[in-house]
């Protein structure tokens, strides 16, 4: 059945994949974490997929865990996402290039300037995923002993965000003309000068860059909490929901969109793009099957500080094979933990089977075969539970190979997902206007 | 006369060249400040001529001009270094990759994790243009109503460096075992937290990049000031001297190798690369020819402006046609001010001929044909006044070709230069050591 709205595919990378069993997976690129050659031929497979955007999760840190669970993690390190970005921007043509950057632990200036040069070097195919960052050991890289709160951060995106919005709009579109013949570079009346004074930035401008090909590159974000979800009404183009069944996203899908009009925008102007984790089979078996491998390589060391740390809670030293103690309530979020609770309550399961769980990944899963995949796809698209998907590969190269090769087909097929790329920006790809100056005509 | 001694040469880039006439150069390629494919074209060239590094100079923010020589200018905009030279490691295989980053408006935990994925990245051809960001208008893009005073940007900086440094330590090389089976990725035990307190910063690390493939990418400056040249003795492994004759040059070669010597350096540790304009005709008359068009193409709204600012008073308001008037005298640097003064003085130029030299380019040149030039660079390396040059091409794409195609050729033929990389890093073309860890053999 063709829909006349199609799905937009992101894909959700970290080198060696996002799940802490990964690497160990047969076939499994170790050091993909600094092995450009081989984020280079992911990055053109998924072109060739016609994905629309390359997205690069980040850390500012190495997270804080025990040791135990450190030494076995494959995430401690990567590339850094402007450089890896914009090598790749290098090699590829058409793919959209998401970068993480902060604006908790970053200044306004250096981020608007790093993404309107990648915006420039991609020919347009930028974006920029607005974090504030939650994890509060960051913060200790750059001066700060303790993180500043939750409000306080959200404050200061949003004043982040009108500085660098501002900055891109240093120059008028035209402001350019390059006479060689009378020796004017630029009309300097196109060229504004922000003066930025505010309660957490004081910037003056102009960007000492052109304005970005897009105007501006793609606003992302992935906040789930109350001030992010509001921040994303009033600023996001693309959105990663964190919602792990239909229904939870139908809610999440309506009230961001609902948020939109009450800020007087116009809803078709965000993507809601779920993460989901996709793992492809010949069958539904084999694709559970090649899932219970891959969470069969979460040592228990690992798993269990997953538990612990999604319950709030030390559990490490309990009997594994015994059930669950009394876990007390806790201010943290409880999305995971009340999964886990419920897991625990009705499945009756021991502390070494929801460490399992809790180390692996337990978020949305498409698990099963091409068309059961497509099948799935199409009901989120369909109920307006997403604009599309953030895809998470359990494991490369085999896991984003897979999805190319069998599901993309099967999604053309159906008429939910472009068979060429039609126009040469991220913009263009995602169905999103180019942003007028607010300095300028 | 082959030499034991062979020179080292970087290419000191703007995308339009570093003169201010330069876009108005028949050829020129007038949006090169945007045009990715012109930049790389220009590094696969200069890699195809064995060059060591390329160097992209920056801005942190658009030069204060006045507005009649601001709108004439091509150097106000051009991509951000990282990102360009990121997008040039994905496009190019040997040849160095060198950003300049500021320790004035930068923090030490992104500059440290930027230039180790940049190594990372290009295979270990990375290179750390250190400077301390003179510019007083840039400090405004960052919240600074006043520029930090010079001695505090240079005691800031010295820190910066040891951070940065002690953060591309934080895994020892042999720390990542990637041991599928036992499943432990890397040793905890070859990891290092840096925990630095110190008066400007406090950074906790680890880095979240194993240490990059040269160790650490190479500590380059260009600091000629008396702390300059101290920071340089200290920490710096290539320096662009600024010096415009060969006595001068030989002074401060010896000066900076002597200060090596004091705190315990071998004075092989650092290049000495004098930033030199060259310009390459058929005949010598031919390259003085092209010299003086391009030249002639700097409009007096912006030579006017260049002269005023080289002797620090303005002397706009003057008759363009009539002599100098009496100078005051000046606290700022004094070296093209003294110049300038002498040139009045004893060619008893008027205001409009000395700003048409000031405006355009007024330091070292070698001006003439490939065997004349090669003469002289001969010259300054055998006589210890350079260990190579950091070329300034007049214009692109001409000035860059002739230099490539038939200046180099010429340095090969002597035993001057490479024929063709012997190694795979930046370390290796300069013949520099890879440091080894602070913290781990």
């Amino acid at each position: 059945m063709a829909h006349s709205r199609q799905l937009h595919l992101g894909a959700f990378m970290r080198p060696v994949s996002m799940h802490t069993g990964a690497w160990r997976y047969p076939g499994a690129i170790h050091d993909a974490n600094f092995n450009f050659a081989a984020l280079k031929r992911f990055a053109q497979k998924l072109e060739e997929g016609k994905f629309d955007a390359f997205f690069m999760a980040d850390h500012l840190g190495v997270l804080n865990m025990p040791v135990e669970a450190l030494k076995r993690s494959h995430t401690v390190t990567s590339y850094e996402p402007f450089t890896l970005l914009s090598a790749l921007a290098g090699v590829t043509e058409r793919i959209g290039l998401v970068a993480t950057a902060s604006t908790t632990f970053e200044e306004p200036f250096h981020v608007a300037r790093r993404f309107a040069s990648l915006d420039h070097l991609s020919g347009g195919r930028a974006g920029w995923n607005v974090v504030t960052t939650a994890n509060p050991d960051n913060g200790k890289n750059f001066g700060y002993e303790d993180q500043p709160d939750h409000a306080a951060r959200y404050a200061r995106a949003r004043e982040f965000y009108d500085v660098v919005t501002g900055l891109w709009d240093s120059f008028a579109d035209n402001a350019f003309v390059r006479d060689a013949e009378s020796g004017i570079y630029f009309d300097p009346d196109r060229l504004h000068v922000l003066r930025h004074k505010g309660a957490h930035f004081s910037v003056r401008g102009p960007l000492n860059i052109a304005r970005p090909v897009q105007g501006w590159p793609v606003i992302v974000q992935a906040g789930a909490s109350e001030p992010g979800r509001q921040l994303a009404a009033e600023t996001a183009e693309a959105v990663f929901g964190a919602e792990n069944t239909l229904e939870g996203a139908k809610r999440f899908y309506a009230d961001v969109k609902d948020r939109m009009r009450r800020v007087g925008r116009d809803p078709g102007l965000l993507k809601i793009l779920p993460a989901a984790f996709v793992v492809v089979g010949d069958t539904i078996e084999e694709a559970r099957a090649k899932r219970a491998h891959l969470d069969s390589l979460v040592h228990y060391d690992s798993g269990i500080h997953s538990l612990s740390g999604a319950l709030n809670f030390d559990v490490s030293g309990f009997d594994p094979d015994g059930p669950l103690p009394e876990i007390p309530e806790t201010n943290a979020s409880k999305t995971a933990r009340d999964r886990l609770l419920e897991m625990a309550r009705t499945q009756t399961l021991t502390i070494r089977q929801l460490a399992a769980t809790a180390g692996s990944y337990a978020g949305l899963a498409f698990v099963g075969t091409p068309a059961s995949i497509a099948d799935d796809m199409e009901q989120w698209l369909y109920e307006s539970g997403a604009d599309g998907f953030n895809i998470m590969f359990p494991f490369l190269p085999e896991g984003l190979d897979l999805f190319v090769d069998q599901v993309i087909p099967e999604l053309q097929r159906r008429g939910l997902f472009r068979t060429e790329y039609e126009g040469t920006t991220l913009r263009d790809h995602l169905g999103l206007p180019r942003p007028s100056n607010r300095f300028f005509d």
